[in-house]
């Protein structure tokens, strides 16, 4: 049994790996300020004794005090603004959310002696990248929004921990991720919208976006293998992602069907959804592929698991911003 | 004429680009903390009519209050903390001095409506590249260095600002600059050395990094060249070097011949100075060297030009850490 801490521990991917390392019968201490995590998310874990919580800010950089050593195995750090569409609207969000979160983290390890970081990072760090499927050693990417320029900083940053101080990192970069206890992106949107008016969709941009999604359960995995394989340098980088894509009107057609709704769609037009929305995205995966790991759900079967869930926890569309 | 903005006015490149500004003939607002600046470097800038200084410290969001509109042409966002070696000491100095610095530039830049931003970066964002001479487009890379690092977030930040603000932005990948009121380095500390005691030459790693350096006239051509130039992005970046190397003995056989000085050497030794530094800088300089530039100096002859203005000006030995 080792001990592991889990930033965004009330997170949708962070509460989802809190209930795996308990299951696996590991200790787990998370941390969470609940600024997007939910309470219900720890809802199975606070029922396990090998689970403490602690509910903290982690832009003050004393937060992880006294939760840090060298006896932690593996910092999971997956505390994050994890919204791409509305950073315009907030400037600083993402830097203070993203980057300067991850320099506390990075900073109380340092002090604590904790060894190892994992990362959820994102494929938004490639911007609109020149080849398809796009590897982790693509040519150096030119940013396009303020989330992946502040997920590239926090990146750069555990490199050079990493480099510096003997920090031992695994950075993950994510397409999105679908799956149970989804909480932001298109299928919260349209989902949201048909329960309202199942005559009526509204579309940002043309409906042919072209994007590779990632079902929950297959992304934990595939980090939990990645952790446990041999990590011959400082740092190791995982794209995570399937090697299919699907358009924005494919992932319409799923979602319509899971509802049984035919609706009107209203596309506002243009090949981005918004400022610094990517037209294509796919990840050359062969990295983690070569570990021995692959996706259990296609992208549509992770689009369906996210509509069921969602339909079956119905609180979860009623903040839902559209 | 047209009316610019300098942070970092009263360092070593941020002060002989005012003067370079001032000669021909534009107007000019400096901003400098004094933190590394030298009041002494503005001392020419000071009797022009068309030279303004204001001192304010870019920690403060609001430093750049009432200085910037639509009307300033380009902000040259050069303050920052240049030194590399000694990151490791101090790990939060390198993400306030570059990127959180930037980060309120911009902001500033967007509140305000300044249209454009020259950006110094550097070639460290490459680490340890995999090619040499590295090209601008060079695979994604690790970072080996805080200092790197903080400056890899800048640019992600301008880049994402350049997106979705329509700011446009120029960013230079510097190779080490030499020349006039060059302030640390390499250069700096072997001539303070020397002064002390011309017998004995302390050397950090074992003498065969082999890198590339600019000299500070040539920098500045460039710099202007390039924004003088049609962009047809909102983002464009430069490396700026030589196309040669010098390895750390030839600098030294360089330096001692202009000091007339045979020294003994002392070599910590290994392949690298400190925590972070590369073996190997070398950088792809086609795409400004397109533009029709090209360096008048050798960097030996940099080197020399380097030495000669220490030597006449010996106060800037006097604080060099060695």
């Amino acid at each position: 049994m080792a001990r592991h801490l889990v930033t965004g521990a009330a997170g949708f991917i962070g509460s989802a790996l809190v209930d795996r390392l308990l299951a696996a019968g590991e200790e787990v201490v998370g941390v969470d300020n609940f600024s997007t995590g939910q309470r219900r998310f720890l809802e199975a874990a606070r029922t396990s004794g090998r689970f403490s919580f602690f509910e903290r800010d982690l832009m003050d950089p004393a937060a992880l005090g006294g939760l840090l050593s060298p006896e932690v195995a593996t910092v999971f750090h997956l505390a994050a603004n994890a919204d791409v569409r509305f950073g315009v609207d907030h400037p600083r969000r993402d830097l203070e959310q993203n980057t300067l979160v991850t320099a506390h983290v990075l900073e109380a390890m340092r002090q604590s002696g904790a060894p190892r970081i994992a990362f959820s990072s994102t494929g938004s760090v490639y911007g609109e990248a020149p080849v398809f499927p796009t590897p982790e050693t693509c040519p150096f990417p030119i940013q396009t929004s303020l989330y992946g320029a502040s997920k590239l900083a926090a990146e750069g940053l555990i490199e050079a921990y990493a480099e510096s101080f003997g920090v031992r990192a695994t950075i993950f970069r994510f397409v999105s991720i679908v799956g149970e206890r989804y909480r932001h992106g298109h299928v919260l949107d349209f989902v949201a919208q048909l329960q309202r008016d199942p005559g009526r969709l509204r579309v940002l941009g043309n409906g042919q976006q072209r994007k590779s999604y990632l079902y929950l359960g297959d992304c934990l995995e595939a980090i939990l293998l990645a952790l446990a394989a041999p990590a011959p340098g400082k740092v190791e980088v995982y794209n995570l992602g399937t090697d299919e894509t699907v358009t924005v009107d494919d992932s319409i057609a799923v979602i319509c069907d899971e509802l049984g709704v035919n609706p009107e769609r209203a596309y506002s037009g243009g090949d981005r959804g918004w400022v610094g929305d990517s037209p294509m995205i796919l990840l050359d995966c062969a990295r983690i592929r070569a570990l021995g790991w692959r996706p259990r759900l296609s992208i549509r079967e992770g689009l369906r698991a996210t509509v069921r869930y969602l339909l079956q926890n119905r609180w979860l569309l009623e903040d839902a911003r559209t």
